[in-house]
């Protein structure tokens, strides 16, 4: 079992952050692959790829989130080992699932149960975050700025609980379930201050 | 609010040039996907993908003058903060449109629509560069060459110009339209001495 | 003939580490194309995608096993020569391999020869990753930890047993030969603290 | 007009390294996506894919040399400027067309225009890989260990030949083109001790 014995050997970062980098890539223009041009040469035959714009626009901004965060994280961490590694594979493996949900959600947006699966798929990304930031902490002085300024994350403990009533709420109302989705992207897209100052 | 106070902490560019050269490339090569060889065997059953070709040419050209000037201005920047990377965030999602609208326009070459979506496509990206440009010359002194450089950016004024012009075009003679905009990326790769010499 | 010269020029491994991550973040990626989502808007369409997504998921361990243990060796390795070169390609030529053994198997988890198809290419995964790290080692003082440490490689030697077995299995009974093929998986995602101690 | 001026301001290879890895490897498993499982599920249902496969092979092995032989120029470049960046995108442009020639020739092995294509998609990377080639070697010292060893570059003015014989055999007998150009991919992969021992 891992131990979160400060003197362990740690890896430099770099090699993780650049593997993450190519993946994050991949899957946001993966997404773009799913846009095939309408068969009509008007702007209304655009209409019907609307809805799955949107949906590749709201999985484009989740998926920038992460990788702002997954920047800072790494930044912040004095190395990685096989149990970072290791986590850092389950939200990658978390986030490809990302471009899945965002084409059933695209292409069924009325409909409740693509809506449920994608911010199932989102509450996922976040459990796997969590557990990412859990494995880097342990090897980081608990006093640190950064450490600290984790301790009253309240967009990370406010976010699982969003998706949890995103998820319950696709069943009564898909927009409205997807209206807070939206909302969970917005409040991560505020810049985070406290991090960053945390660093600085 | 994101403020110009040249003390603010700065991160280093290396992770964000690696995630942008990743998005570059990976835009650059999907395009490649979209030409399925042909059902038949003959050099003339090449001639219908003729214009899917230049379409592809002319992207290729466009994100090959971004990954350039991305890389001179990433290379000048001291530095980049939440508000340079939500720009530069920005910039790569237009990128991602591009493989889109070559698609559409490529089958259609002969249709205002499209040729107009890939104006505004273009149009889009030139914006999101120029924030992307204005949020990094903001963390850097007024008074350095690379600025002042790009006080006489004419290539960057005219630009938005011109794609405006191809947009309007588009919907009298799409060819036409088309010429503006394979001359404004000609404009683009005749190299850019001035911010080269002001970096040398 | 290249020959185990101790004194011969190795290049620095970081551009081979930089072209390798890429690959196998776009291996890991390009699996996730193949999830078209279902027609319906049920939970129940998703059925008959379960398997095609356990196929994913022990694909996407075996890559991240490779990419860890690739990760290892790269680190302990004093540099690269051409022989080095030439058997990461062999390495990355195999793993481009397994989204079509992971394809096949998933739409076929009931029949023999994707069963036993999708072995062969682990095999071929493990053959030559078993030769790019002699090509490594022979670069090596015989002597090192590192070394040493492989020497007791009890993974290494009983992996291709099993595949070997998963493979015969595949014609009795392809779900027993899945089940060891997943055993395999699951035994290399143990950490492996012989490999980091000695680097230690 | 770009001029020979050793004194000329260079800027550093890393990140045209890097974006030019991601391209290579980006087109490498591109290929594999063309590669759909068959219908059936035994052995010989496999059967019409063989020739994709051998396809995809050769495909592999050229772009691995490209790759390779870039590594080796891009390291003995002592910096790059707007030139040679400009000749850069020109290789990787036609790199991002041997998909194309491979999907074409892998489901016509028989025909000839698929065959002349091939061959000349290699002539068009090789005249491009020569273009960067100059223009890196015009900021180097002609003097240089580098420079002299590829004034007896025999694999790089062979090559055009044999890709211009396999052209024109390919309208008399597509499988002899083909072999053509299977052997000069064997001729690179012969390891090139001459441009490695002129680093050492």
């Amino acid at each position: 079992m891992y131990t979160e014995n400060m003197k362990e050997r740690l890896f430099e970062t770099t090699r993780l952050e650049a593997f993450s980098d190519a993946v994050f890539a991949i899957i946001i223009t993966i997404m773009v692959i799913e846009f095939h041009p309408p068969e009509g040469t008007e702007f209304h035959d655009l209409l019907p790829l609307v809805p799955k714009f949107l949906a590749y626009l709201l999985s484009f901004l989740y998926l920038a989130v992460y990788w702002n965060n997954h920047h800072h994280l790494l930044k912040a961490a004095p190395g990685i080992n096989g149990s970072i590694m290791w986590a850092n594979m389950g939200l990658l493996f978390c986030a490809t699932l990302i471009p899945f949900g965002t084409a059933w959600v695209g292409e069924n947006y009325h409909a409740s149960a693509p809506t449920a699966l994608y911010g199932v798929i989102l509450l996922l990304n976040a459990v796997a975050y969590y557990i990412l930031q859990s494995r880097i902490t342990a090897t980081m002085d608990k006093k640190s700025a950064f450490v600290r300024a984790l301790g009253v994350d309240f967009k990370g403990k406010l976010s699982p609980v969003f998706y949890a009533a995103g998820i319950v709420l696709a069943f009564v109302s898909p927009l409205l379930a997807q209206l807070i989705l939206v909302g969970v992207a917005i409040m991560w897209i505020v810049p985070d201050r406290r991090v960053e100052q945390a660093l600085g």
